[in-house]
């Protein structure tokens, strides 16, 4: 019996839930665990039903289908590893703790290969057997140098990117190869401290929490839908390179956390928002 | 048209939420949300559904059960305010939280009275227009105060019992009245610091965190379910007595989120747990 | 034995604290505790000293002056109750809050008056026989209202301002008035969200924690020094108006913290950031 | 300039900080940071300091005693790294945080060697070039292994012991070895779920908050100084499996959070409890 998951989306309607269940009952499919959530303001359903069975996935799509509203996005899932290629430049701290989880299995993924800018990271990586790739940036254009970046990402056709503390900001362009299938960690409690150096930005300020935020990118820098974000306390004897270092345990926990909802396929995206069925 | 909810427990078995909401479609009631969770342990299924709609009551129950497994469990709530009373003692922040949330309708609740064995907050509740009534236990035996206290409780029938800081022991057949309808706050974080002073111990062992545990009232002294729990940060400059005061603001607020869940319906005890849709 | 505070604030150099405690010990007084912080990017120093003991304060402080770097900030401060002026304007959370904590003696505060722009919180405030004076603003020029509050406050002579959710902004004279003897709570976690309806613009963002900022009120909206700040997680299924109210625990908690502190005498204010401590 | 620090403790009395301080400002040492606490309930004086300059520290360690009670305890230390030991059992996650810390230089810690009762941690010991010894305890008494396992930390000399995950109990012998110097990481927020499974009990009680304790062994099983806990909320969704994995990041956190801590020398052992200068 395998294991799978149906995702839907649709604007909502009366008796959605007691059509889709019907569809999964008369199948004889066990289902596992079921959430639905309506978004009132655009009056719109999304399900995310996991459940075990052998089906002929292509005859319940039609059905589905049938009973769906029109535009209705619905997905069967088999359950497995996410492919994915990582972007690094300096910072070892959540590369660090994504190698670890992948060698270890506690990450529903698989990472194929790691890009930097820099080379500082390709001992780390490959103690763990990940292929590094290093680009760098310089005496290139940013067009130029994106552009090799996203053939060597081709060559291993994954189906998320993680920027991994990578400090270089994405062209539209690029970023449209992949919609929301690109993940950033941000060393900051979005929207505060939008842009570069965001202690210094939180220490000039004097603020008493700091934080992290993962989100997918969309083209307007550091404004893509949230996934997660978490904080520390903070006072007047840390520094800007204090915070700094604190803010790296957070960082890393909170990409690591959004990076399993992902994978686990328990994020949609709705506009510039997430739903998320944890 | 009214608001209700349908509250299901029963063993599991497939097609269940197919079952029920197909009884609600036909209907044409308006499901504004729904959640599930089965327990795997004891195959166990709970539901929890809000939906507006005109309905008779008796038709939909008579076809539920037809359809539910034998011992379901199924109950119909208007939304409507609970009817509760409120056991203190002497400390008086969870009861001012309380007298303030009810005077400004941010708790599902009607505050019927006010029963203390000390009469130090009497004053407080009468500011707020709720009758307070003084049982001192002082030359009484345990059973013969709790029989007092029992009989004024009786005399305004409510849907639960609150213990905001009552700081004597309730005997199992004054608990069997009101089976998982007497909520207490306990200052600790249970199962840590069972029983007298948890603040004191807190202090001497040493601990970095205390917290507060609202829960329902079972036989066994703090050991019912746990609806609510939060913790704060503590460190050496604080003694027993500091910890007392720092704790009183997680006490307070850990009660009435504890209570929002309950009075909205939102808490299904099962077994020594609970299962919460919030 | 009378109980003191002993505030210095002056340019940092080398033997400050054994040339202090110097004093202190000659005069034979007995400190409880001491704390000193040196902020590094200004090279300046700041000491808040307990002790008990019989005192003359000129003769003390003439010491201290002959001993301290020139425009060093010296001040002697004999516990007690804080005189305090509250503004409001409709909601009731963070005013009930103190009005509770001030009956209770929880708060080192006498609470001489609340003014509020609607007479909505009037029976609240007079319930614990406190003073309220409505001040409308309407059919009134910003500064002719701000006056006729200015004037109402003078008559008090308090020695705060706590804005307890007063939705009016006040302008730079009156500010002036009152130098870091204004506090604000701010309901977000500023930086983020500055300025009208916080909590619908969190919502809108999509953030998956909202919080609260007290703050000591400068010239700048929203900009002054932080005094406290705090969080709560929020999720997909909560709008704009169910993050307003659990942001409201946040609100009041942080709000009542930063008055402890400041009342107690443990922040002081350094640039725009403050040094606590707690 | 060498930077260092000074740790005294002793029986409190009135002048010890004008009088050590007078010390420092003759030898013209530059004090970066003062931090002083008084244990009340014992009367015990607490100080540590960090200073930059030339010294000679037996010149000035005999001032010291001469101004300071009878049985001060007073440390001069050079900041250096910390030789460590880290013992393990099977679990990865603590042992990898170190490593990667270690390597980064993100802890002030030089780690000799991991020593293991399985080998399963040997290959990820090994990537980042450290010795890895497995010592079974299998068809050994308790006190044989635990002889063996005593003799190969003696090759190293280690200043302190880690227990990352190590689930063997320890005997009064072989913690005598190590007084205040083994640190341990318990996955429960104790006092709670002493002993083994704490996931699991903490899963029967269904609690709503799970946490973890880094503390100093004692011959009190559980029962050493708290340097450091944490928690993370749960719910009934979570079964003990799940917990245990949610529990992994706290734990590895806490853990990393408390030994930077003490290799920073921050942290004073006062009967059984710390008390931490952060």
């Amino acid at each position: 019996m395998e294991n799978y998951l149906l995702l839907i989306d649709c604007p909502d309607e009366k008796g959605l839930v007691h059509k889709i269940t019907g569809i999964l009952y008369r199948y004889e499919l066990n289902v596992i665990r079921n959430d639905e959530f309506v978004e009132k303001e655009i009056n719109h359903f999304f399900m995310r039903t996991e459940f075990t069975g052998n089906i002929n996935e292509l005859l319940i799509l039609n059905e589905l289908y049938a009973i769906l509203p029109k535009n209705a996005s619905v997905k069967f899932v088999k359950k497995h590893k996410k492919n994915v290629v990582i972007l690094v430049t300096k910072e070892h701290h959540c590369l660090g703790e994504l190698l670890l989880r992948h060698q270890f299995n506690e990450l529903n993924v698989n990472i194929l290969a790691v890009i930097g800018n820099y080379d500082i990271l390709a001992d780390l990586t490959q103690k763990f057997g990940i292929p590094y790739h290093h680009i760098s940036h310089e005496n290139k254009s940013r067009e130029d140098h994106e552009l090799e970046v996203l053939r060597k990402i081709q060559d291993y056709n994954p189906e998320f990117l993680v920027l991994a503390k990578y400090m270089r900001v994405l062209t539209p362009a690029f970023v449209n190869y992949f919609p929301n299938r690109i993940i950033n960690i941000h060393h900051s409690f979005l929207p505060a401290f939008i842009g570069a150096n965001p202690y210094r930005q939180a220490y000039e300020r004097g603020v008493k929490i700091i934080g992290a935020t993962a989100h997918f990118v969309s083209n307007h820098l550091d404004e893509g839908p949230i996934i997660s974000q978490s904080v520390i306390p903070v006072d007047h004897t840390q520094n800007a390179n204090d915070m700094t270092q604190a803010g790296r345990d957070v960082e890393k926990i909170v990409l690591a956390r959004s990076l399993k909802l992902v994978f686990d396929d328990c994020v949609f995206v709705c506009g510039n928002k997430t739903i998320i069925f944890d």
